[in-house]
């Protein structure tokens, strides 16, 4: 940890030198238990005690400058989505049918398919593999705190997960399902339709395309990853972040990279358009995908995509809609590039790379479901 | 409940009787609490006690039955594999590589895609979709129990789980991966390198291909379903079987299934031909499929199979090598003419099914892994 100094302009301008000059780093000290953090020369200023000058640690400094470049802090248990109450029987349900490879027309791909909650809520592929080998047009984005997000897809054109999930199990290249059979299915096994008619009271009909969506969003508000280093950081641990990843973190701040990703997941709350500044090559930026025009037919949403959220953006390669970027480095080069007109070094990048991986999370511990057996009535698989 | 008889023969023609007679099945009671079973004529018998006259309840009676017909409980907790000693560690670290879609060439495919925990340990599928959506030849068994088999796969090819494992990770129309890329993966995730170390320490490179199919087995040895109704019958609980899943039982023992189908599996200990008695038509059991003479290339192995392990088999539809029989009731009557020469009625065959489904134990819980994050040194994947 770098060690607390004097507030003034000294420290301060020391410590921005330091960065700036991307001079080399010095190695990371040993761990050492957090000190309990300072209060701010700020807050002593608006009590009604006699300002006296304190000390203020550079982390301190940094933790007040992440937080009014609008970085927040995850929440720790649930995101609570609209419109839809949450009750442990819901979260069990959906948990079932997020697992449930028989919604899709195959019998085979699930949502965790795609969304892997093992490897970071996504599956590692440039774009997704779905029925009958297809591939998908665009990287798979993390189920991981999607709730936060300011709509989902790419493109936002599903506003909020409910609606998201009906995606997915209709799209032929994924599940290649249709509602009316992804009912009927679950309709076939009687465990299902007693959970449904015991989570949904107010149903006539419980089991329906929407509350199968609803059930599989509510599950999915569970998929929260806090305490990430960040956080801790964020909640006065100075230890949390290494001297490399603290300097990361203002590089990310100084080069403008919060004027988008900011928030608790990092992103996730605006659109851009990619290529503000340059565009990036043709593979980065298909030329045939243009995002959220295809959603608004607004010229101005041209190559516009949602903010990537970055929250455990390190375990999410490969990276952009277009996921033809593998390493983080070069997707934080591109970035610079593409959106701020900047070109950061390779040492830079791998700062601000410190600071991300800082934004892994604690996973959820997720239990496998014991799925009900099909029966004579359930449809069959459809290759 | 059958009400208890003395023993004699009255009674137990009677019983016979009205299983022979395939009448109609009174409706089973309600289920009340079992009484602790009565002690058989036979122990008084062998004891040191003076011979008197016990009652010995029907389901005692049938209970012997099916003893001595070699039908035996499950272990209920693990199965011990050879030449593989399992520690918490190695079960910890098979979960990760069960789950790790990463173990094949496209990074989709995982063991727990066609040996899905949640739905039986099997696919549901009649043949496994892998590679490129390619359809495997035959049926995926059940993951569950199979440490009890006497070898893996249907024509028995594999001596044990740790050689089966290596099996479809390498298939074409499974994972398609190669030994040397599947440990390239796994060795280019330090998390993985450093639980193999510990798990392995008395090997000099201990991310190796062997040590990966030992590492599948151990988490496997745990996938055990305890106390299935039939498990709780043969303990000495007159309840857990109803009165029609007592009768199916008694045609099981009686119709001469037990001959092929017994041991803590119900099953999976032997070898023989499928049409013992009677060929089935040419899509249940395709001309092409020589079964295990495509392995000793012995003509007296043609068409011969390892006997299905019937634990679960109410889950695990469809049925046979070749998948093409999706009803449990059929399959039986498909076994009774083909195996035993027998034309089972509806009936009959319907009271075995409901015994089969007294074979269904309690899956074990699985936590789903968090999976190490790939890095630079990953093999992409290839699809």
């Amino acid at each position: 940890m770098m060690n607390k100094t004097l507030v003034g302009l000294v420290g301060v301008t020391a410590f921005a030198a330091l960065i700036l000059a991307g001079g080399k780093t010095p190695a990371p000290p040993e761990p050492s238990l957090a000190p309990a953090p300072e209060p701010l020369a700020v807050e002593a200023a608006s009590s009604d005690e006699p300002v006296v000058p304190v000390e203020v640690s550079a982390e301190a400094r940094l933790r007040e400058k992440a937080l009014a470049a609008g970085l927040s802090s995850l929440p720790s248990t649930l995101i609570e989505p609209r419109d839809n109450a949450i009750t442990p029987d819901k979260i069990e349900l959906g948990r079932m049918l997020f697992f449930d490879p028989r919604l899709s027309a195959s019998g085979v791909i699930s949502c965790n398919t795609c969304h892997n909650v093992g490897t970071g809520g996504d599956d590692n592929l440039p774009t997704s593999i779905g029925h009958g080998w297809q591939t998908g047009p665009r990287n798979s984005p993390t189920v991981f705190n999607a709730g936060l997000n300011i709509a989902q897809f790419w493109d936002g054109r599903a506003e909020d997960l409910k609606a998201q999930a009906k995606g997915p199990i209709q799209a032929g290249v994924e599940m290649a399902n249709t509602p009316m059979q992804a009912v009927a299915t679950v309709k076939s096994m009687p465990e299902y339709v007693e959970r449904f008619t015991q989570v949904f009271p107010e149903e006539q009909d419980p089991v329906n395309f929407d509350t199968i969506a609803k059930a599989i969003e509510a599950f999915e508000a569970t998929l929260v990853t806090p305490n990430a280093p960040f956080d801790r950081f964020l909640a006065g641990e100075d230890a949390a972040l290494d001297e490399t990843q603290q300097a990361g973190l203002e590089l990310f701040i100084g080069r403008g990279c919060t004027a988008c990703h900011s928030g608790p997941n990092i992103g996730g709350r605006s659109y851009f358009p990619f290529g503000l500044i340059n565009r990036p090559n043709a593979e980065v930026l298909p030329p045939e995908d243009k995002g959220r025009f295809e959603v608004t037919h607004n010229p101005a949403d041209e190559y516009v995509f949602r903010v990537a959220p970055l929250r455990n953006v390190a375990l999410t390669a490969p990276y952009f809609h277009s996921g033809r970027v593998w390493d983080l480095k070069e997707a934080v080069q591109v970035m610079g590039h593409a959106q701020l007109g900047l070109a950061l070094s390779d040492e830079e990048a791998g700062k601000i790379v410190s600071f991300l991986e800082s934004l892994t999370g604690e996973m959820p511990s997720i239990a496998y479901p014991e799925l009900p057996a099909e029966t004579a009535a359930t449809p069959r698989p459809t290759l």
